[in-house]
């Protein structure tokens, strides 16, 4: 847990989705001092906040009615969509000036269309989606990509520095998203390179530790060599990031290039190669595991 | 030029290949004491080092049988096989115990054969190729990838503690190579990736300087994410490395690749991509251009 105290005290934050991530950045926000209102589809996770001193809401409206801040943590475009605009969504009870923050993986033109809806209701929004997993989510030191206006900004700030390590203003609403849609093309093409590249000096019989160890501090260096690199030289596949969730994450910035008119071919090939690994058992494996869909041994 | 001195002084080096990396990497064994022995295709550069002091050879045999290691930065494989093999080669003037050291990036079977003849004649062989263009070549700088036994590389070591920063002996004959590849491939995926992300930001409207901001230090960050995506950022395509050349090297992985029975079809499509803009007249920019296969209005 994070020990950052922030201005937090008599603020009461709505949260709702508690998974991996979500269960880690609630508690970060209360130990800042926030009162927390929390609202998820599953009853356990609620229960187990609830018992360390958080109030459970009956639905999203009841979060939105109850909180000046609330945070959307969920699982994909579908369901901030359904936690927004559904029955008992969050249209239904906004107040005048809630802000919206939705700090999940979501379509861009989704979160641009949602946003309207939430201002022409009187509340206000951001896209503040993350990477650095539930480790990051855990030590407060989440990467923060934002879209949506200085002041909303200005008011998340104290939040994003309890849960986050480093937090960009990309740009207006949407521009969050498509930071985090960059970011997960680049991850999983950067796993896609040097699953290629060690794969190779495996088949010619060259140790791919050794090839790593040579190539680090070099311009094939990354985070990915360096940490998703040891996953393969060392064949350790827990997750991390589950090869799924990386799908749907290239998924999702596949369909937004679709809609953009362009095409990205590079991101097509590797989503296939997750299609081929997940196809062959692997999907709960972590990402770095596409190296599978080059050489079935690797694993 | 690197200001290393070494224990070079009274040693007799010979190289042959002067171009933009060969020239600097020869000036920096001189200036730490080496008598260098020098020959290259085009009369130019001899001309000009010769002025500096060195000796011109009339043919690699030439220098093969003044000097006691005889280093090799040549264009390609086949200028490797002619200068090792051909009518005047060094195998023709070979003496008992010279050491040729392959420093520029060679197909890997070559590079065994080759080093197998090397040794019948009474010779050492090592691959060394290396990463870090022509101003890590000239700083002294380079990364060093070297394959061979220890006899040679103990031989080598002051040699390379003038030329690089870094040497890892990666394995046995080839795995120089091998990592030479592997780092190609990697770099090349690497820049379509950063190309295809940022690409997706121009697209959807959002400024990629700020998405690149927002990535650095997450797990998309990488040396081409800060060196290649600055390039596309600013849209300032001078080589560094020319994009024929990074062709030609991924080129050269995948037919590694195909005689180890192994696809790598990330690297394939990457190759076509790279067909792709320089048909479209990019090849002397430098390979971050790649991004124009993507967006050609992004260079």
């Amino acid at each position: 847990m994070s020990d950052k105290t922030s201005e937090l005290t008599n603020r009461t934050i709505g949260f709702i989705g508690l998974g991996f991530m979500g269960k880690p950045m609630a508690r970060n926000l209360q130990a800042a001092g926030a009162t927390m209102i929390i609202h998820s589809r599953s009853a356990g996770p609620v229960e187990e906040l609830v018992a360390e001193g958080m109030t459970g809401a009956a639905s999203p409206a009841d979060v939105a009615a109850q909180a000046e801040i609330v945070i959307l943590m969920l699982t994909d475009t579908t369901a901030v969509e359904l936690v927004l605009t559904g029955p008992s969504g969050i249209l239904t009870g906004l107040t005048a000036n809630t802000l919206v923050i939705d700090m999940g993986t979501t379509l861009m033109t989704t979160t641009q269309a949602l946003a309207a809806k939430v201002h022409d209701a009187g509340g206000a929004y951001l896209d503040a989606p993350v990477s650095g997993g539930t480790m990051g989510a855990e030590a407060g030191t989440l990467t923060i990509m934002a879209g949506g206006d200085d002041d909303a900004m200005d008011r998340a700030a104290p939040l994003f520095d309890v849960m986050g390590a480093k937090t960009t203003h990309v740009g207006g609403i949407g521009a969050g998203q498509v930071a985090k849609a960059a970011n997960q093309v680049i991850v999983g093409l950067t796993i896609g390179a040097v699953a290629e590249g060690l794969s190779l000096a495996r088949k010619a019989g060259i140790d791919p530790a050794k090839v790593r160890e040579a190539l680090g501090g070099g311009f094939a260096d990354s985070r990915i060599l360096e940490v998703h690199g040891k996953r393969m030289v060392d064949k350790t596949f827990a997750p991390g990031a589950k090869s799924t969730i990386q799908r749907k994450d290239m998924d999702q910035a596949e369909t937004l290039a679709a809609r953009l008119g362009m095409e990205m071919p590079a991101t097509t090939l590797n989503r296939k190669l997750y299609d081929r690994m997940i196809a062959a058992g692997h999907g709960d494996l972590d990402h770095a595991a596409l190296i599978a869909a080059i050489d079935p041994s690797a694993i």
